[in-house]
């Protein structure tokens, strides 16, 4: 695994960790909550997760782009799926969301060069 | 057709032709990129679509989500498949969107009352 | 009770309505959650409302910010209370506030010269 | 003068009075230093306030727009100049930035019908 | 000290100086108004520490919510009470603010490690 | 040249390269168009540069910042003029922008000491 992966991937659970030990019920709901929004519904989690991305995109959000990536990679999204998803979010979100499709492109290269699922 | 859709239709119709017909390059290129944008490519119309609505919806483009609602309305998503984006969007985005999801649920129930794709 | 205020309650009560109707878990549950986020806890109803009217005005949503409003009346907000919400609101977020606090301040003065809680 | 214009100037006149009696000092000194950003300095006048327009477009504030609109078109700057500005902000801020751009270039048609200065 | 907090205060205090003495009028006297803005008034300072840093966690910056939080805890806000300020946030907000909850969460956790105020 | 143009041009040549590389029509176009959009026309390079920086600090976007800084640098503009842009972003855009204008003031340090154009 890459070291932007592994280090995105370690401070995200240590500080979930943190975060969901203070016991705040709001919180720890909407937390649960979000991971059932990207379950299979009516549209598949694929399709789900990447609108999660778009959305992350628009919204310049470099965490959310990372974590939607790696989902997108572990359900199988092609590359060139992806940059779809890119040009969909610098599209409609301007070229301000260049820097962050930089980024989320540096996340992708690492992901696809792991190799794994 | 339903009054909402007539209206949007009108005013964007017209305003755009305003624009368009100012002839300034970059505008007229990036309206054009737009249409394009939506193509179908590695990822269908549909897919597309639903990602430009989920994007709207986040960035809380009332107009832009009217837009989107009647193209994914065209391509035959289903309201359930509609509410999993408003889902995503809500989620990602946070209850500032819920108005805006108030106003898009109000015009894709003009869409699906009107019957005809 | 103003127009405003009535406008936006019924509104607001017709379209939650058919959203709920439609019976997205993930939405219904965020609805539901969002009622929780302002119950009193380690911070009372009154801070906690004018919270959510700080963060509305810096995420310049109209709705929300009648919402909130209409909720710091209940709780006994006075003007000047309001008004230095507005400040933090508008200094934070900038001169881009100003025309969502004229529309803010148009419907506090509905709010407080109904007269009743 | 047009109806747009004339909505806009008497709602904006009308609010800011109800504002500004509150006696905020934070947002009446806000609002006097708003005025004094657009002073001629080591940039003149013309150049600040299309520098205000830019900004108002990305950040999606209709009110702002046509606020600086009005301004612009005071200080002399041309129909190609201001489409000049709206290409900027929809380059950087996107296709999200095109229904805000219909609605300034509407309120742009009506003060050059209007003729006057 | 925790070094999340000494590196933030020395590159603020270094920044600010050397913005400041450029002498910008306009940047000065919004500094000064800033700081005006979190006094004393009808509301005390510690609800409009956390107004600050509830408007700052919906707008996402990473900066200000240490900054709000470094005053917060000047003024006895406890961790439970910190923790529904972020909860608002994350609903208003949405899930896009939980990266900058987990950053916020970092820092509280180094100003209460700290044990001085 | 110092550290930070040098880090940032390099990171941003390098990821230019692998995001065109993929061949994405509607991305490659668009990052076409964006170089398009600040030629000279009605108005001057260097105004549609500070019209860009402006655009940046409003969306608080720290590459773009750097990047239209660079070019504002090439173009002339003086570090007068650079600090009445900061003014009208941080008028419009609120205290926000302040840690974005810190990191662009640092990034403008390092432009101005480098002493060539």
């Amino acid at each position: 695994m890459g070291q932007l992966i592994e280090e995105f991937d370690a401070y995200r659970s240590k500080m979930n960790e943190v975060i969901l030990g203070k016991q705040n019920k709001v919180i720890n709901r909407l937390f649960n909550l979000d991971t059932n929004t990207y379950a299979a519904g009516a549209l598949d989690v694929k399709t789900k997760e990447m609108l999660g991305l778009v959305a992350s995109m628009v919204l310049r959000c470099d965490d959310c782009i990372k974590y939607h990536l790696g989902k997108c990679f572990e359900q199988g999204v092609t590359t060139e799926e992806v940059y779809e998803v890119f040009a969909v979010a610098n599209i409609v979100g301007g070229t301000i969301v260049i820097p962050h499709t930089r980024r989320g492109a540096e996340f992708w290269e690492e992901l696809t060069a792991s190799g794994a699922h």
